[in-house]
């Protein structure tokens, strides 16, 4: 009788969860394989959106909950939050004995999933590696490529670059993002169906959505710690007398958080603005729609390079938060300038939708991903080959 | 006025305190440098030969030290051990503010200083990355790569490494390994003018050392977990009717390590040998004459691989721990089988020194790595460049 | 030549500081003492009033910091934050080598500083043990006694509790509460003269205040995590027409602490009251002034208990939390109940102020406080007499 | 239908498992019942004994693992394994949501088992507060006390004791101490029907027991963290020239775990003697059988004092670390002093039984604390009655 693959995926942050939604189905319906489901950082807490609401509800079971954010405004926290993440993951590896572990991209605790995966000699899947962004990021996420026995990367230029940090090419996959397989089926259906402020509540104005709108998701960047507020501030100015209706999604963790939030929060109390939004969190499938509809979506979002580019949204991407990944023809940059922000809103809000492209692509990692993760040997020993 | 730099360095182990102690020397009397030495791990341990007491007995002030190693005969502490070292380095690191830290080498706990330091923004020095071994300690060594923002290697493979990992080469540097300064010391006045029973203890027989002895250092191997103590055993009975002197040395600690400790424990049980003496440590000067006064080496440390070349001291290395370093004329390779050392060893004895080699630098690597601390940008910002 | 004694305070939340303000003062005067502070858990964090601002504006110098609050709406989280607590705080001692340690009240992270100064044989003194309040605040307290080498107490029941607990009648000293003090120096220049709304800014309506103002400081109660946010709604509901100025104040970190930020913040969102303002927090001296001028307290805060006894200031107190604390003519008792809260505000609010209370003393306990300090032995030793 | 109340024991060293075997077995076999074992700290070290191999022997099966032991030979360790525990358990229960919450006595890691129910609202059983021995343990016993809601106490003298401390008498119970069903077990039949050296082995010399022979078991005394090379050379120097046979159990974990076992392996080291044999550890019954055969236990042992008065075995009880606790006519008190122990040693030697003496119950705990489990109302209010 042959067992079944115990397949721990680690989440740790709302934004992960929608990229990977499509694979854990995937892992979920394979008939070798047993998905183990571990719930960890700020993907538990109600003030990041609470992804594990929606992870519950779309019917997944959790096998452990990880509670591991400390808090505090400074750099020391994030590591900390690391060093209490490698403690707890390991007591959770040692009780659910999986036979691999799968960490998602780059934020700082994904970290702790490959240290306490790489040192219990389980098999580490890294998804999402071989990508340049040029911050800290940068660094853990070919940090964790390091650790990583197989690689699942979402585009080209990333697999090319994976094989170039001395991976063996037998080990790494350019299955596309899974945040695409989704964009797939809202494009197949994009039809805005739901009323946003019924569904999602939030707080501020509810302006009239039909004659177009504009979404914001600005992250603070953490290298950047101290200017976050400033960052966000500009933004905040750019869109104050935009003139159309404006819909604005909250951060999520990370060092600068209080920065970001504490601007939005000063924001809404000095103005009174009847054409803004904000949103704590939406489902991954209705956020989409909801870009699907939009005139453009701005902030630093890495949304707005993977499934904008799918879905042929447009994108002012502010910032250094989504430097040098590859990106299609929807994208504008822009810096930390209220007025180039506003000008670059303001084109878009009048132009036509861009070409789609497929540099993430075609809508079938997921079930890609299920499949490799049945198939590729067990194994936790590597080498440079050069 | 100018502030002096301050240097945090993070000794984990004996073996690493041994390998960068001219370039702590450097570092302390460079003018324009300010030490500040923290003693962590394993290095603060009795059982694993409390390299503090030798640090101190140096002369070096110990800025903190860092309790962290969870006892456990499983895989798990060494991941748990990682993320205490990550919370009280992270702390160390708030209270110190230095202007860059270093971590050296590839044992597993050198990942919390590599990740408390990247994480809270500090520029990361990385020793003697770029090496390849074929084991858990190699994926930890690169992963250090990708997050230190300078690399000091010690030879010219290691160096070209490190660029195709995708390094700047302009923070990349051959400065050789320091722990061949100390060897260029001791090659300099190499009389065995101490007596090691006398200055060391330890246990066991006191054998004659006059006509000839063989050094045992052999530690165990990470990912072998399960079999360190059969390996310990193969090396053991090898050593057991070799009919002259052995000098053994105690191992670090390790995920194995009781397993190989046990070993050594069992075997001492059993048979009262007359010609093997048992050391817990010593110094690293009065170590080198010992090996080069000795026959030859055997077991699997670095020692044999660095130092021994440059001293041109046989080497027997056993099983995989040194897999794939560059080495000189002086080392021959073999499995873990008891005929095949004994036999390595029979040979040695009666076989005259190989040629030095210079394959890890050529004395000055101290020196080189203090003026690099004092002079190059401080730094945390990189991306890949390709 | 006499070296002065190093006595490290460990202060993790705002209240705390203000209690205790005074005894920092007379023991940083002290000549034979020398004041280590250590800040720690909420008093760090910036939603929790960040009382470490107030400190420094205090001038007092900081020996420590230490961030150990986990985020979570869990109960895990309380216990997580006192084990993370307990490793950085031996931490803490280990360097700072105090000759006493103090701790104060009975907040659950107050237990990390009991163990890990009792566990590290340092002696331990314990500020207002002995009160009784019935829920789990009371057994930390007294478990906090049991670990405790001095008990400086705030009342004679409390006095006679402490001893009856089995603790030596010469280790016990009713010095009265430090917070009195302050509430002395007020009273002495009661006049409220400075502008809340310029001088704390702070969030909603700016209600003249000159014909009398209700103050509202309301804290979750740990029992009834899930509750909170259904009490804090109740007394929301109570003040929403009350007709006269409110003065509302946010509470402080606690396993329920979201539940009730979530209500207010919801109250928020869903009235544009005119007659009420928020702020985060306050300088002891100003609060002390406010409440002296206000018309009556509304809550469950200690400060209704403790300071508005001494200044003559009647007490909405609510719920379970101060239950069965001494308390004088000043206070009246309430349930969660919306109706009941807002007739005892009308109550108090068209009545004259009772007289005052020297319950919890009389306006020296920072002075005998540093006096002790100075003298006691250095003990760790104890045994039940009984 | 009828849920079994699910009851959490939590294990931490191998005298601790002895101590309430019969109470685990009750539980076991209790139609109402779940037992839900949890090992950590030094029950789970090969170097403590492992009692985890010997409670898997016995059948039970394991709910968790925690590993919290730091390695150190400081105070700071002891605090710091402490915190780690916390953050283990708080995780544990989490998962296995116990309805009640049972720990042990007064080590300094049950207090981790302590914090972390009470903080999280289940119920605490404490089994054996209420005694007094003068030093840090007596702080950790009656902190307990203060922190559980029920008391399962071992004598009268402490069921008196654990009142007055304020506890609400109907919730405190003398049920005796389950180590005495063990005793009562033996009891009634003692012979020594195994060979302690084959079933056990252990190293030293294996002397004839047939004419009498000493058993010591001796533990470091916290407070006396320096002193425990020095104590354990005056119990060596005793025994070395005693002229009969010694079998002599390693100690626990403790602060001073290493002084006292390095003075035991440099002795060892040092002296071939013919007469002494060393244990690990032995199972509870068999370790029973032979205190019974013997003349007399020596050392520190709260064996000493409890199962040893029920067997009616002489005990030469050294130091503090027993100091207080209700004793039978068995036990002859001496300092750390060679001459004394030897020469109380002689005399047990030479002279006949004492009589036995119930002071530590009847035989009974086990069957009726596991009836209390199933009984007991689940609460977790409690507030002192004066």
């Amino acid at each position: 009788m042959n067992k079944k693959r115990k397949i721990a995926v680690v989440i740790t942050a709302r934004p992960s969860y929608s990229r990977v939604k499509t694979a854990l189905q995937a892992i979920q319906e394979h008939p070798d394989l047993e998905l183990q489901l571990v719930v960890a950082s700020s993907a538990l807490l109600e003030r990041y959106g609470s992804a594990v609401n929606y992870i519950e509800k779309d019917g997944f079971q959790i096998a452990a909950k990880v509670f591991n954010v400390l808090e505090g405004e400074n750099l020391a926290a994030a590591a900390k939050t690391t060093g209490i993440g490698i403690l707890e993951l390991s007591t959770v590896f040692d009780n659910l004995k999986p036979d691999m572990v799968v960490t998602i991209a780059d934020r700082f605790e994904t970290m702790a999933t490959a240290i306490s995966a790489t040192y219990m000699n389980i098999p580490l899947v890294h998804i999402q590696g071989g990508e340049i962004t040029g911050n800290i990021d940068e660094k853990v996420r070919h940090s964790i490529t390091k650790l990583a026995d197989y690689h699942f990367v979402a585009s080209q230029d990333a697999y090319e670059r994976v094989i170039k940090l001395g991976e063996d090419p037998v080990t790494v996959f350019n299955t596309g993002c899974p945040s695409i397989d989704l964009a797939d089926k809202v494009k197949q259906n994009p039809v805005l169906d739901f009323d946003p402020y019924k569904k999602y509540g939030g707080v501020g104005a509810c302006p009239d959505l039909s004659k177009g709108y504009v979404v914001v998701m600005q992250h603070p960047v953490t290298n950047e710690y101290q200017d976050s507020r400033k960052h966000i501030n500009e933004t905040l100015y750019a869109i104050k007398d935009i003139g159309f209706p404006v819909l604005w999604f909250w951060p999520n963790v990370d060092a600068g958080a209080d920065g970001t939030s504490a601007g939005i929060r000063a924001f809404r109390e000095k103005y009174q603005t009847s054409h803004i939004h904000f949103f704590k969190n939406m489902e991954g499938e209705d956020f989409l729609k909801l870009l699907y509809n939009s005139k453009c979506l701005v902030g630093n979002s890495s949304v707005g390079i993977r499934e904008c580019a799918y879905l042929g949204v447009p994108v002012v991407n502010i910032g250094s938060r989504q430097n040098k990944r590859a990106r299609g023809e929807n994208v504008m940059d822009v810096g930390y300038e209220g007025e180039a922000i506003a000008a670059a809103v303001q084109h878009f809000f009048h132009k036509g939708r861009p070409e789609p492209s497929h540099v993430y692509g075609g809508g079938d990692a997921g079930i890609q991903i299920a499949r490799l993760l049945a198939q590729l040997p067990l194994r936790f020993h590597k080498t440079l080959n050069y």
